[in-house]
C-alpha cells in the first residue's frame, strides 16, 4: 500500500486512476491537483481523492508516488517541476502516450532527487475529462513500463505494483521501442480514423445521409475520431518521426489497393483482403 | 404474407433472411438453392427453409418473390437466369452492396416477365456463411430500395413489405445515388481498414506484439478487415469509379494530416481533429 499518492491532472486517465486506487484500497491517502478547481471539487464529491491541493507544491508535498496525468506536451515541463518539489525518496511516473521525450527529459536531470519511471496504460475511451473517468478503466488493460539503463529498479517496482494493483498486465520495453510500436498500433489507427471521417463528410452531398445510412464499420471510425483533439495533436507533435513512417506505410498500402481497383485486378484485391483477414485470426 | 418465397444463396445474408422470415412468419413456404448441398442440409436442419431445391429451376418454380443473395459479381448473371425461369407475375430482388450494374442489367431485359427491384440491407458482420446467419440480423437496420423511372410500383411495394416485415427502416434512392454514397460510407471504411491492418503488420517487427498491446481502436480495424474477401473484391470491381473517387478523398485527407505532422503544425492538426470529432456528435 502506498502512503501518499499524488495525482497531477484529473482527466479521463488521472480521474480513473484516483477512482481505481480508491476502489481497490491501493493508497492510504490520495492528493490531487488540477488546472480547473471545479474538477477538484467534483473529484472530492465523488470520493475519488482525499485532498484537493491548491497548487502543484501542495499536491507534491509529502507524496511517496506522484503520477503526472496531463497531455503529452505538458508532461515533461510539469514532471520536471514535480521533480524539483518532490522529496528525494519519492517516485514520479506518468501515463503519457509517448515516452521517449519525457523519459529523456527526466533522465537529463541526473540521478539526484526523486526517481522517474515512464508508464503508459493502454486504456481509454473516446470521452475525455473527469466526467468520463471510471474505476475499472485499467482493469485487464496492458500497461507499458519503460525502462532504460538508468531506470532505478526499486522505483520501477513501485510503479509496477501500482498498476498491477489496478488490474493491469505490465510489460517492460524501452521508450524508443514503445514509441515506434505505438505509432503503428495506436497513433496510425487514430489518424486513419480522423482522415476517413474527414474524407467521407467532404465527399457526401448531405451530411445527414451519412448518419442515416452508415453501418457498423463507419460508426467505429467516427467513435475513434471523437477522441480528444488536444491529446492527439500532442502525440503527433511528440512522436513525429515514427508517425511519419507509419503514415508512409499506410499510404503505400492504400496506393497498392488503389492500383488494383483502378486496374480491375480482382486477384490482387482478393489476396490483399485475405492477408488482412488472416491477421484478425492472430489478434 | 408471401405464399412462396425463394432465396438464392444461403450465406450470411440469405441465411439471415430465411431465419428472419421464418421467425416472423413472413412466408407460407421458403424454398432455397445454394451452390453447396451441405449448406442446404444445414438450413433444413435449422428450420430456416421448407424446401431445398436441387437446382435454380427448382428453387424459382412457383415462387412469388425471389431474393438473390450472392456476391456482387455473380449477381447479374444469376438474376438474369432467375428472370428466365420465374413466372411472369413474380418479383425478383437482391441484397447486393452495389446497385447500378445489376439494376441496369435487369432493366435491359425489358418490361416483360417478372419484375426486378434492387435492394440493399445495411447489415452484416465480419463473419460470413450460413453458420454466421442470425434471425435478427436485419432488425432495425436501414434498407435501401433502389428505384428508377422503370421500377414497377407494385413490385417495389412487395419488396418493401418483406424488409419492413423483417424490421428494417426502408429508404428509396436511385442506384447511382446508392453507389456513390456507399462508396463513401461503406466501401471506403472497409478499404481503409484493410490498408491499415496491412500497414501495421508490415511495420511491426513482431506480429505477436501487435496483438499483445493493441488497444480498442486497432481491434475495431482488424474486425472490419476480417470481412469476406470475395465480397469486397467484387464490390471494388463493380463500384470502381466511385471507389477510386473515395480513395482520392482519403488520400487527400491523409496527405493534409501528414503535411501538418511533418511541419509540426499543431494548430492545423487540432483543427482537423476537432472537425472530425464534431461529426461524431451528428451521427
Amino acid at each position: 500500500m502506498i502512503d501518499n499518492l499524488s495525482i497531477i491532472g484529473l482527466g479521463l486517465m488521472g480521474g480513473s486512476l484516483a477512482l481505481g486506487a480508491k476502489a481497490r484500497g491501493l493508497a492510504r491517502s490520495i492528493a490531487a491537483w488540477s488546472r480547473r478547481e471545479e474538477t477538484l471539487r467534483e473529484a472530492l464529491r465523488a470520493g475519488a481523492i482525499d485532498r484537493a491541493a491548491k497548487d502543484l507544491e501542495g499536491a507534491v508535498a509529502g507524496a511517496d508516488l506522484v503520477v503526472v496525468c496531463v497531455p503529452v506536451l505538458a508532461l515533461a515541463p510539469l514532471a520536471m517541476r514535480v521533480h524539483e518539489l518532490a522529496s528525494p525518496g519519492a517516485v514520479i511516473t506518468d501515463v503519457g502516450s509517448t515516452k521517449e521525450s519525457v523519459v529523456s527529459a527526466m533522465e537529463a536531470l541526473g540521478q539526484r532527487g526523486a526517481a522517474f519511471v515512464g508508464g503508459h496504460p493502454i486504456a481509454g475511451t473516446e470521452n475525455s475529462g473527469f466526467a468520463a473517468a471510471r474505476a475499472d478503466l485499467f482493469n485487464a488493460a496492458p500497461f507499458i513500463l519503460t525502462v532504460t539503463a538508468r531506470t532505478r529498479t526499486d522505483a520501477a517496482g513501485t510503479v509496477e505494483k501500482l498498476w498491477t494493483g489496478l488490474g493491469c498486465r505490465v510489460y517492460r520495453m524501452s521508450p524508443a521501442e514503445h514509441d515506434r510500436l505505438f505509432a503503428l498500433i495506436s497513433h496510425l489507427p487514430h489518424l486513419a480514423a480522423y482522415a476517413l471521417v474527414g474524407a467521407v463528410f467532404s465527399g457526401a452531398d448531405e451530411p445527414a445521409s451519412v448518419s442515416q445510412y452508415a453501418g457498423g464499420g463507419f460508426r467505429d471510425f467516427t467513435r475513434i475520431a471523437a477522441s480528444d483533439p488536444v491529446m492527439w495533436r500532442d502525440i503527433c507533435l511528440d512522436n513525429r518521426r515514427h508517425i511519419l513512417h507509419a503514415l508512409d506505410l499506410l499510404e503505400g498500402e492504400l496506393g497498392y489497393i488503389r492500383e488494383a481497383v483502378s486496374a480491375g485486378d480482382g486477384d490482387t484485391l482478393q489476396k490483399i483482403f485475405e492477408k488482412a483477414r488472416g491477421k484478425k485470426r492472430s489478434t
